[in-house]
């Protein structure tokens, strides 16, 4: 194994990118009670909503009362995403920390979730990065379907890169690559996180998994060995996969934070109360989370 | 990432691992018509059952109707456990092709377990290593405990490798390292083969997860890393854990078969077979089985 960090920097994506796929309305008072505990464990991100068309995403309609209600914790930077000039302007009134911007790696995904071309979204997203900066914030950029699409299949490694590059160019402060569909598997990740870092510093990247096959925290680990330190997660593995039913959802902060404290890797998050956190929004959903971590603590209470 | 080999042996413990941890009973004939299906996967390898005390394990006291039940397929190795003297008579009889004897590297869970002192232990085993060597069978050694303990806690790897050589010494062809109860994180996997390797081949090595904390993979991927091509585990991870209610079980064989093929690593497994041969055991069980694959499919027929 070669030599791994000794720090990990998780970005808690749950409240926006677990809520987008869950099925359940979570009451706005509760999504807030929840990111203020959330804001307590010692996570130093949390991504809380995201400011696309309440059309879209019905279930984040709330993004600027939820911004509105949240106890800031000044050790904790607030993210949001933002598609579009009409989203920015409702994510700089609710004044967050950083704004994310995000598009697809592949043309048919990109198509089917933004409704306009790779090329066409980069003028999209332009003027939104530049405002970000200009009013201060610090931009990140998503790419979805790194590893695969569902309507593609494989994403050559020189699209992701192409990509990445453009939103470099626009200005973001960091890329997170995104395992959309949760298919990459270790190998694929060592490849692509092989050619990526030609081009980019592995400062600037996250690391996006889902643990749709139970890879996750298997990805994870080769990201670690390329030097990556910081990943995106979502408590209890709140979340889901939409192009594949009854899959676990995105990884799981309880179990990767389990698993990078057993190797000596700190991430200052605390972990009863990050358990606590992710009970308290299993019990405003119909349905089990399936971390591991979860299971564990459901079983008990059975 | 190191380099990784291009193929490797799983090796079917469902049948005994699996079924040991299950409260559920499941009748001899389904337990046969299961194993029948699992010989026509592609798998090289399934230990049908455990010739202990039926007072010890009454979910497996069936193991000689199951060993004359069962359709031999002449390109997978049948093994079965056994503890003393009186389990190899039966085994014998029953005309496994492979038999294994098992201790703990922790001296209160080998005192729980089998009720003996390590040391005792070996005096045990010698007869029954020697004799079924003199009957032609080839022999595979168990060490429990090995990452860690339910009752002592950590486990030196000291004794693990003093454990390992004494079973070694007494004759067994092959030692499966085995995380007991789900504890083991690559860190410390990646430490422990280190050491081992020091001592004995990779070639003499299995190693034996338990998923309980998600990271049965992320440690099969630091072990193929070390060269070791063996892996036990158990389709659709049916198991769970008797120390931690509620968690995942063994490492799902048809989740490690996925992600074995997706990094280009051959097994023989048909994956579709092995699906049906999960699906066939779940439908046996009042529970769903928590591997990926299952959850996948379970999904789909609700």
């Amino acid at each position: 194994m070669q030599a791994l960090p000794k720090h990990v920097t998780i970005k808690e994506v749950g409240p926006r990118d677990g809520l987008q796929n869950e099925a359940a309305e979570v009451a706005t008072h509760d999504k807030i009670a929840w990111i203020d505990r959330l804001s307590e464990t010692g996570l130093p991100y949390i991504e809380i909503s995201s400011f696309v068309h309440p059309k879209w995403i019905p279930q984040l309609k709330d993004a600027q009362q939820v911004a509105d209600g949240i106890d800031r914790n000044k050790d904790v930077t607030y993210a949001a995403l933002v598609p579009n000039q009409k989203g920015l302007e409702r994510a700089l009134e609710a004044d967050l920390d950083e704004l994310s911007v995000f598009m697809s790696a592949s043309e048919a995904h990109n198509k089917k979730n933004i409704n306009k071309s790779i090329e066409e979204t980069y003028d999209v997203l332009q003027p939104v990065v530049r405002e970000a900066k200009n009013a201060g914030k610090t931009v990140r950029g998503y790419v979805s379907t790194v590893f695969g699409c569902p309507y593609e299949g494989d994403v050559p490694i020189k699209q992701v890169l192409e990509v990445s590059k453009r939103l470099f160019d626009l200005g973001i402060d960091e890329l997170s690559l995104g395992d959309t569909i949760g298919v990459a598997n270790p190998l694929q990740v060592d490849q692509t996180l092989t050619e990526i870092k030609k081009h980019l510093s592995v400062d600037q990247l996250a690391m996006h998994f889902h643990n749709t096959r139970g890879m996750a925290l298997s990805n994870v680990l080769v990201s670690l060995e390329h030097g990556i330190t910081t990943f995106d997660a979502s408590v209890g593995g709140l979340g889901g996969c939409p192009y594949a039913k009854g899959a676990s959802g995105n990884l799981a902060t309880d179990d990767l934070v389990h698993m990078l404290h057993a190797m000596h890797i700190e991430t200052g998050v605390q972990r009863d109360r990050l358990t606590d956190a992710g009970l308290f929004i299993q019990s405003k959903l119909d349905k089990w989370l399936p971390s591991h971590q979860m299971q564990i603590c459901n079983k008990e209470r059975v």
